[in-house]
């Protein structure tokens, strides 16, 4: 048996699991912070990390739920086929360790901005490293099962309704109105990455009262779309309270 | 505090840490097996992976003797500066979990095979995963302090003496003669990467009675050679008797 203590948790835009990419790098808007605990005394350790572009995460899947880890599990993009967990990402495994790539942006302190996550807020971070080009980017690799990731990309679009709503939700900040666009580009990349559980594609499944309409939380905002065919059409964005 | 047990352990031609390569698939011709615990019944965990190249090693720093921490740390190619722990792949960090991307050979019931390993013989292994290029393999990355690898590579010779002992512990098979020049090759790669502490290096102190003379494991080989210069000449095989 081996313990580790978490040296740090993740603020996130991504405030539940539904909606969270399943890798990182693949919504470039998505942001979140490290914040590394001030009681470890870790300042002078961060020495030297802002001259990397990207970083490991290495985090602890805590929103798992289900304690009986299945040695098959389905993966999103194997519309409804098993394959062995080794062979996949799954946050269900015999050890709930998570590893995600992810840019830096700038580091304060204790906290280092990334963007590119596939991390839920509240995530417990168990280390972080810097991404090595020669030993971790490497060419000439095959992906098993997994298919191009660009067939999968859905069509977003924003009714105007929704467009009203982020307005009067998030006015357009007179200094900084790349702010207002950065926010749809997240809803963007985030909903292009089709977030819905691989049970419901392509059925005629109604997860909610309202046919074909799914919501997921964004940063603060509740963000509600419906699927028409291979687009998701944002009808409708409300504070989510919390 | 999260609790993990070890999936498995690494059986690997580095049989201690001097001599191990500091990044994986810089030596591709260093070999490793990880070995799944049967008593964990992961065998269909496992379904899928072979369609993979490569994979992710999540393991634990297990021969980490010092138990105190520094934030700062000496990497092996800053030639005596210092910088923070998290901007280095160094084991000794708060939580000593160790990260290498490595080729996947073949696959046999519970044992996979693999190449390009910086992992120490008897290495805990918390998790294995997918090397998946569209998240893993990024381009347009910075490095930070780290030199080119190539600036560092040692010239690498074996003494007419080596090659006979090389002839005499490992003979030539007859029916696979390219075991032998793997071999040749593993010594090779390894030594080119200047496995010497930093302290060493470039300087005229003298690790041990005979001047400028170090000894690796391999295998079950003991490797012995000469510094002259920026040259690494192999001198002299014995078998370790482990």
């Amino acid at each position: 048996m081996f313990q580790f203590e978490e040296i740090g948790y993740v603020e996130s835009c991504y405030k539940e699991r539904f909606g969270t990419p399943r890798q990182a790098i693949l919504v470039p808007s998505s942001w979140g912070i490290i914040h590394l605990r001030p009681e470890l005394n870790l300042q002078d350790g961060l020495e030297g990390l802002e001259g990397f572009s990207h970083l490991w995460v290495i985090f602890v899947f805590h929103q798992n739920t289900n304690k009986n880890i299945k040695m098959k599990v389905h993966p999103p993009r194997m519309q409804g086929e098993k394959t062995g967990v080794f062979a996949t990402r799954s946050p269900h495994r015999p050890n709930p360790i998570g590893l995600s790539a992810v840019k830096i942006e700038k580091i304060e302190g204790l906290k280092i901005f990334i963007s590119g996550v596939d991390l839920v807020d509240g995530t417990p971070v168990l280390d972080i490293k810097p991404y090595i080009a020669e030993a971790d980017s490497l060419s000439e690799t095959r992906s098993g099962w997994l298919p191009s990731p660009a067939a999968h990309r859905l069509e977003v679009e924003f009714a105007p309704e929704a467009l009203l709503d982020l307005q009067r939700l998030r006015p357009i900040p007179q200094h900084e109105p790349e702010r207002f666009l950065q926010l749809m580009q997240l809803i963007r990349g985030t909903l292009q990455l089709d977030p819905r559980p691989t049970f419901y594609k392509g059925t005629n499944e109604q997860p909610n009262p309202y046919t074909n309409v799914y919501g997921f939380c964004l940063e603060n905002l509740n963000i509600v779309y419906r699927m028409e065919g291979q687009t998701a059409l944002v009808i409708k964005l409300e504070e989510t309270g919390k």
